[in-house]
């Protein structure tokens, strides 16, 4: 993956593991057009607290990610090291602190080594080249059991432009914010308000559809960084050519998140749920979600038992407003539940599940609100990574 | 166990497996003063929407317990076979149909049989016995790896009388009416009215306080039933001694309470998670099922990995307003967290966390709000159990 106007670097710092690629550095040639979205948590890591204050003038110099420590739950100290660590990339690349967006992934709680981290970055910088992206983008993985990355490109005014997007995360992926961490590239020109009015939408829409235990991380961050190498003015909100650009941006971003739902921990399926019927899209979303972080709804997924029962039973307990005995269900094409009550046969349920990939669809018939998400299952794999992360 | 004015029976009917008991009958003498609560689910089973109904009148003279199929999402068919049931018992014990309740446990949308189960009735009716209270705590496990009752016994104006209760529920268990079915007998007269403020206060403090996996059932149903055989007339709402009662059924209902979370679906650990200095009782109390409901955090305690960053990721995804900064974590007397950040030593955690029960005590420190939750951990036999129930 190459984006023009941007180079990248990673190196194996020493951070937690040894000989393991865990810090990262992207640098556009000079400032980019920036926008960010956060965690909701109330907890939140030095790395974002650092990095949503440096936003605010829509315009940034590099990221650097480390996959070592979160550097969340750290206190003063951890802001401390946050800013130093800025101070430090800012200094190798001749530019001031502010410019420079931290993101962080790895263990709560435990002090990032500022020592290791700075004594790698001259380094990091003297190796910034065209052809690093895909580096960082395998530097930033901890459980993940595959580095992510998507393109795609489009045309405005005659000027072909590209985007590339990068992402991490297969555990703590949840309701709000799903990814752990995404860094989208492009070199296409976006004034920084549509810029960050559209990272909020296709976000909303991409990785916040995305679930994998309904655990939502302290560090989630999604950077979208524009170079404007691609030779338009910056599109301004309300421009029409707006829409080619975010149509490649949510083909990036949508491709990334399915990416994480299918390398979910221990995962073995990738299952879309897709509600419809609901009163509102909010409650769409609310119902569709309890299906998809039901552990018995997961388990049974993993053991391919077409128990829908368990379904029904998610969408009882979510804020859903509905009717039980209206409720229709579908696995793929295969009616399973119509008005509350299973039809068909049982094998044929059965047949939709064995497969890696298969949706389940719910009309709740109660209105016009209609929601999607991704998800995965529940295995055995799945408690033994996280019984034991640490070690 | 024994409780004066009942008598039980229960037998193997062949509704799912061959020679397992799967069908209980507890009878009064005469009409009971009764009082029931239910899921708090959108999709309710038979027997809950038929035994809710006849809970009007505040008397019934029998419950009747299977543990084949929970007769949930079975539409008209499911109704008219509650119905049917219930005649079936009326029958044998020559009383009105309207004063059997009926509580169901198992498989959800298979239909359940009706034919087995009438002809079961005959037989178990001509073996109720004062003895048969401990058969039915055993009819009515699913999942569960032991029978759980418990007993208590007090005085009012010198009469003794006593308090008995069963329950079975391991996993599906949740933040609304946690238990999946729960039955409690007492010799005391208690005005219908008292009886069913009594109960739902009750509840919420102990089954509504227990949670295994997050699911909530379509059947959990708690009945409590009063013969008034222990000598003094109905105590009725504002009575004084209502107190002694109140605190003999708290006790019953919290040991039962405590028994399904230690018997969750794969349990090695019961961990009561406390939380205090939140803003509201509901806060604290939405704070604290996020933290024993998350995954992660439960995965952790089966790995008796003193991971806090995770308890601090759930609290922050919680409902629950308050500063990261201030928040102290404590696992039962050593503390973790101080102001948001760890103290003390990990060994001295892992300690804790190696017993098979313990507390994780948090502090808010944003104000009066507290709350106590029982949870259990997350085992590879969660998943187990989980993946193929229904074979």
């Amino acid at each position: 993956m190459k984006i023009a106007g941007f180079k990248a670097a990673a190196v194996a710092a020493g951070l937690r593991k040894k000989d393991r690629l865990d810090l990262g550095l992207i640098a556009a040639d000079g400032p980019a057009m920036a926008a960010g979205v956060f965690t909701r948590s109330r907890v939140q890591a030095a790395p974002v607290l650092w990095s949503r204050k440096r936003l605010g003038s829509g315009q940034a110099r590099a990221i650097l990610v480390n996959s070592g420590q979160a550097n969340a739950c750290t206190g003063a100290e951890g802001l401390s090291v946050a800013s130093k660590s800025a101070a430090a990339v800012a200094e190798a690349l001749g530019c001031p602190a502010d410019e420079i967006l931290l993101a962080s992934t790895g263990v709560i709680g435990e002090p990032l080594n500022l020592d290791a981290l700075t004594r790698a970055v001259p380094g990091l910088a003297a190796g910034l080249s065209e052809d690093g992206l895909d580096q960082v983008s395998r530097a930033m993985m901890t459980t993940d059991t595959r580095p992510k990355t998507a393109e795609a490109e489009g045309s405005i005014g005659g000027h072909t432009f590209r985007v590339g997007g990068m992402a991490k995360g297969s555990g703590m992926i949840a309701p709000n914010m799903a990814t752990m961490l995404s860094f989208v590239l492009t070199d296409a020109a976006v004034d920084p308000a549509a810029l960050k009015t559209l990272l909020a939408e296709t976000a909303e829409a991409t990785f916040n559809a995305v679930t994998v235990d309904g655990d939502t991380s302290t560090n989630d961050t999604v950077f979208l960084l524009a170079s404007g190498r691609a030779g338009f003015p910056p599109l301004i909100p309300g421009s029409p050519d707006l829409d080619a650009f975010a149509k490649a941006l949510r083909e990036v971003m949508a491709d990334l998140a399915r990416q994480i739902a299918s390398d979910g921990e221990g995962a073995t399926k990738l299952v879309t749920v897709r509600v419809a019927g609901a009163k509102s899209d909010e409650q769409a979303k609310a119902a569709a979600m309890t299906v998809a972080n039901s552990p018995l709804v997961k388990t049974a997924f993993f053991g391919q038992d077409p128990n829908w029962g368990r379904i029904m039973m998610a969408l009882g307990r979510s804020p859903a407003e509905f009717d039980q005995f209206k409720v229709n269900i579908d696995f793929d094409d295969v009616a399973v539940v119509r008005q509350g009550q299973q039809v068909g046969r049982e094998e044929d349920w059965a047949r939709v599940m064995q497969q890696p990939a298969f949706t389940v669809a719910v009309d709740l018939r109660a209105g016009p609100g209609r929601a999607e998400v991704l998800t995965c299952d529940f295995s055995h794999d799945y408690v033994k990574i996280n019984a034991d992360y640490r070690s």
